[in-house]
């Protein structure tokens, strides 16, 4: 423990030296894992500071992971990761993390931050800094001039004809839909969801007791037999670019759907998570703009078009909803910041937005061409390319029997991290279908990333 | 219509020009409230513009409330209103807008404008937007440094000893407890709230069908014996400065209401929702830090000590909550701006924050000061203040017969604002107090503003 004890010097808050000093031992590799440290009684006498002084500069790096702390016996030194690489494992799937370095990380939903317009928005959000809406509780339906701006952008963009008063703000489309879920709950006990479809959705469903009805999804999107067989008045669907295969929904489907919907007096949700990035045709119009009065609740977001940081979804309610919608939550406060809705409005109004969606859809348009490429040269037809067309990821189906484990296992041990694709699947059938996303990384790493996957997998 | 056949320029967007020209017309009084405007179509084609520009132009005027669309009838001119008007009137009450200008607004919930650390909030804010984790989905818990510097600040101020693990980050209070009453749905159907108490507390038990057992406050706070005599197991209870009374819990009954949620395998939830503005004693130490182990969900927010449009709170859950909540919700993104959360751990670590509470207090003491002696000189015994311990707002009650809508009705047509408060009653009794907020009333408006009450009430 000789290490620890360290000069404390006045230049900065004793706390953040002591965790400086102890962080910078572990990723040095001076205190190996599972070393006890001191505990928080001894180390305070040993440096003169209070306990509290040792207990904050601990539970930092406790929170950070660099230390646990066990109940009864102490604090000790656990396996230093270096940050990205926990975030990524935080984010998908919660893998083994056995890997000492990752080269090239396939992983979906990032952002190309190259291409991100810092500067423009550090403007718009310092100028909105000095208007005084800052200091009130926001609108509860979301700020009037961002409602505005996305009507007019979802008309230009999607073709959706709607007003501001029809558009709910959320922080994402999780909350929205837990917003949803509270609101529909008294006349629905269960809602039909795709299979394969969005965890995230499927999740917040079933925390509010909905019965799930999983729905194939075959070459032109959800099984429209198997939902009719159900008794299901509600539908979750992502029709433009069905998550995660990437099927688009042809016309006459998404009228059929339509019709159901009416017949039904149900409702469809469509989540049009990432409209923004097709790239061999238009963009097909969202399912609610064919045609007037559809009982169809639209979902849209920024976290994949821009960042997912700022939380940052909207959904446009069918007129006949938005009176109860509003009245039933009337009470509730707005949750998402209003600082950052009224950024976008701004930028959105100084024509940013629609400029950076320009460059993105290229820059992202010359991505999947280069992964697809790439994975078409090197495994011919040893594997099948799903959903090239649109989005920021491709799925890879493999014709052989191996596992899904075991390829990104391989693929692991050669520095490429892929993802699995169980976890979309309602049910718990043998297919080995991986997920790679490339939206943060550069043409060189893409090739690269193709080249390691070529020795790992071998076939 | 002549008016509106203005000179379009290719210097801004031409719906942007069309939509300041009219709403100059507005504000001017040169287009009388009822006015019908040229329609869409009419528009366009008198403009040479496509019929989106000016649909976009017509929305934003009816986001922003200056005209209205009637079905199949057209656009209408609504009578204009300066916005920050609009927005008091939007945030507490919904109280008729017959009143023409404002001279004193006695609104709780603001905050002082003039005192708000702008220059170091939009430092930290621009620093963090370098960082790398803007690009990524956030903790699902919230930002681990956010959460380590909370813990440091609740052991500093409110005496709770807690860990980084403890601390679940949301975007409100009304969030959080969206959270907990899924998670308590389980095991309690029925929940004790004060009368009168938080009324958006009240809101989210009730959309997720808790029974509500209201409990008078007394001058201890909430009645221990009422309590006592429910079945209810929960109760959501703002001890520190009860919500809207101003009233203290007592150690004694703190270590009584401990007791009760022990015995019955309860829980408290306490709201500590503007602890850091106490002006007579030391603050007391919260409910959750009077015993380990406490059976207490402490919940704590920055829309009062700090602005409410960044969305920021949080909650400590005791230890036996922590795992079981973590994994219900383990599929659920953090919907709080994980920029927002970073800003704040920086300006929390470089003592920015600790500085803000304490000019605060001052200055919020002078006003609370300057508030209760100008009542007291002015209305003497004919109203008794309520709270003027602690908080950012005063209650008055009036010996009197006059009903709470007269004296407000009185007090608007001399130019003040104040509040109801039988909002934040469960029971339908008679009583007549008003709420007076003085957050962002500077010393000059708070003596002008109660000279006008005498005025207007003249009693």
């Amino acid at each position: 423990m000789k290490e620890l004890v360290l000069q404390l010097n006045d230049k900065s808050p004793k706390y953040k030296q002591i965790y400086e000093h102890v962080r910078s031992l572990i990723e040095e590799g001076l205190l190996l894992k599972d070393t006890k440290l001191p505990s928080i009684r001894q180390l305070a006498i040993i440096l003169h500071v209070s306990r509290n002084t040792t207990l904050i500069a601990y539970e930092q790096l406790v929170a950070e992971g660099y230390i646990r702390s066990e109940e009864k016996k102490g604090y000790f030194v656990e396996v230093y990761e270096p940050m990205d690489l926990q975030q990524s494992l935080r984010i998908e799937n919660h893998l083994p993390s056995s890997e000492t370095s990752i080269k090239v990380n396939f992983r979906a939903g990032t952002i190309d931050q190259q291409a991100f317009p810092l500067k423009a928005w550090r403007k718009c959000s310092n100028d909105v800094l000095k208007e005084d809406m800052i200091y009130c509780y926001g609108d509860n339906q979301g700020d009037p001039l961002l409602r505005s701006q996305l009507s007019s952008y979802l008309l230009q963009s999607r073709g959706i004809q709607t007003t501001p008063e029809q558009i709910i703000i959320g922080s994402s489309t999780q909350q929205l839909l837990m917003h949803l879920s509270l609101f529909l709950q008294k006349d629905f006990s269960s809602i039909a969801v795709e299979n394969p479809g969005y965890d995230g959705a499927r999740v917040v469903f079933q925390l509010h007791d909905y019965h799930l009805h999983p729905i194939e999804v075959g070459s032109k999107g959800l099984s429209l037999k198997q939902l009719e067989r159900t008794d299901s008045k509600l539908v979750y669907i992502t029709p433009s670019h069905q998550f995660p295969t990437g099927v688009t929904m042809p016309v006459p489907e998404r009228q059929q759907l339509l019709k159901w919907a009416e017949a039904q007096n149900g409702f469809i949700i469509e989540d049009d998570y990432d409209s923004e990035f097709r790239y061999k045709q238009q963009p097909i119009p969202a399912l609610v703009s064919l045609q007037p009065g559809a009982r169809v609740i639209y979902l849209g977001t920024f976290s994949k078009a821009f960042i997912p940081s700022i939380r940052l979804s909207y959904m446009v309610l069918p007129s006949i909803l938005i009176k109860p919608y509003v009245k039933q939550f009337s009470g509730l406060e707005q949750g998402t910041s209003s600082i950052h809705q009224r950024t976008m409005a701004r930028f959105m109004e100084q024509g940013f937005w629609n400029s950076h969606i320009r460059k993105m859809r290229t820059t992202y348009k010359r991505k999947m061409h280069t992964l697809v490429t790439c994975l078409q040269n090197t495994f011919g037809e040893k594997i099948e390319i799903i959903g090239s067309q649109s989005g920021l990821y491709v799925l890879i189906r493999f014709r052989g029997s191996t596992k899904e484990e075991q390829l990104i296992q391989q693929a692991l041990s050669h520095g490429v991290k892929v993802y699995p694709t169980s976890n979309y699947f309602v049910t718990n059938e043998q297919r080995t279908i991986l997920k790679l996303g490339f939206s943060n990384l550069s043409i060189e790493q893409i090739q690269l990333g193709v080249q390691l996957l070529k020795q790992a997998w071998r076939f």
